[in-house]
């Protein structure tokens, strides 16, 4: 189906409620009502009716709405038709890492090619997938219809191969390249920053510790 | 010293600012000014500069920051003061990938232990890292004075992990299980949702090509 416009924001949550609501959740509650969703997820049941609203599954009333049908309507949303094929560019352990999730938990998409610029990488398969060199690039994404491309080299080539995506038609990136890309308005990019997300994660933990108790080895008049 | 209190954005940016600025940037260019970094990562050079503030780094009225001050200034307020032990929960792939960041791009922080719940996995080095049973996880946590954690676990098993590490005083958590964790709000998470980020990618990939052209196969009618 086409997909219709909707917003990063709520196709996040789609995105989210589907996880919540897969497998084993559906044969102990056939069904679950908006408010009880929202709990789950840490929104308003108004937010979650309007999300799924888009999907086009209705709810019943006095039930609320059947679990199988709104996993259905949304991977019929959020999901392409068939397999769809993604590149992945720079095999490293992050990389390799990541055709693996990929495998395992996404199995609508596909990694059709990798890349690397480093020759020791080329022409061997990692978990499956060809890697190639980056003059193939192009070639690769316009034979297999690629639209979408994990960009994870490091960050200093990060715009270099971001400017050769967008030359090659790529219109949405996931990049781990810790860098801001500058790339046109019509590719979206969604950056996944693990050295400020752990930067964060010490820091606000560090700043909770400094807040509850002062080490024992200060003194405390300071 | 002592975290000043500061928010999640402005840590982030604090974070951001920094990498830009690192290494090669320095040795080209010694004095940077507010709105040249505005620019590389797309805000408002006021910004830059209330941001800059809270480092405490002054700038020069004509020449703007001097590049290896602030990237010092900045490092004074977000690392600790030695290397901060952190753990790991989870050895997969996506785990061994991150132990290996963390040794490679953030030589302030080190794992100091991970845990894994499958037998297999536990007594075995990955990458220089012990991995232990989860029986020992509050031991090593106290031990170690360990407050933040990084969560590669599955799924279903994230709320479970996560109440164990909030019952031994774990304050951060870098959390990559695709689910929200419901934690104390003394508790700081930053989540990861690689699946979430897939889907957004290729969705709105896919929009991209439906707005601009009609695939040869569909009738133009419809």
């Amino acid at each position: 189906m086409n997909a219709p416009k909707i917003s990063r924001r709520t196709l996040e949550r789609l995105s989210l409620y589907r996880r919540l609501l897969s497998d084993r959740f559906a044969e102990e509650n056939p069904f679950i009502y908006s408010h009880s969703l929202a709990t789950l997820v840490n929104v308003t049941p108004s937010q979650v009716r309007r999300d799924i609203m888009v999907t086009g599954c209705a709810g019943n009333p006095s039930k609320g709405y059947r679990v199988s049908d709104l996993v259905m309507a949304i991977s019929r949303l959020v999901d392409s038709d068939g397999p769809e094929p993604v590149i992945l560019i720079g095999v490293g352990k992050l990389g390799s890492a990541l055709i693996d999730y990929v495998r395992t938990r996404r199995p609508h998409l596909r990694i059709v090619a990798a890349f690397d610029a480093k020759p020791m990488k080329v022409d061997r398969d990692v978990l499956g997938v060809h890697c190639h060199e980056m003059s193939e690039l192009e070639a690769i994404i316009s034979e297999n219809g690629v639209h979408s491309a994990i960009l994870t080299v490091p960050a200093q080539a990060a715009q270099d191969v971001a400017n050769l995506l967008v030359k090659a038609r790529i219109l949405g990136i996931l990049n781990f390249a810790p860098v801001p890309l500058h790339v046109p308005t019509h590719v979206f990019v969604e950056s996944i920053d693990l050295t400020s997300s752990l930067d964060k994660v010490t820091f606000f933990a560090r700043q909770e510790v400094e807040r509850t108790d002062l080490p024992a080895s200060e003194d405390p008049e300071n």
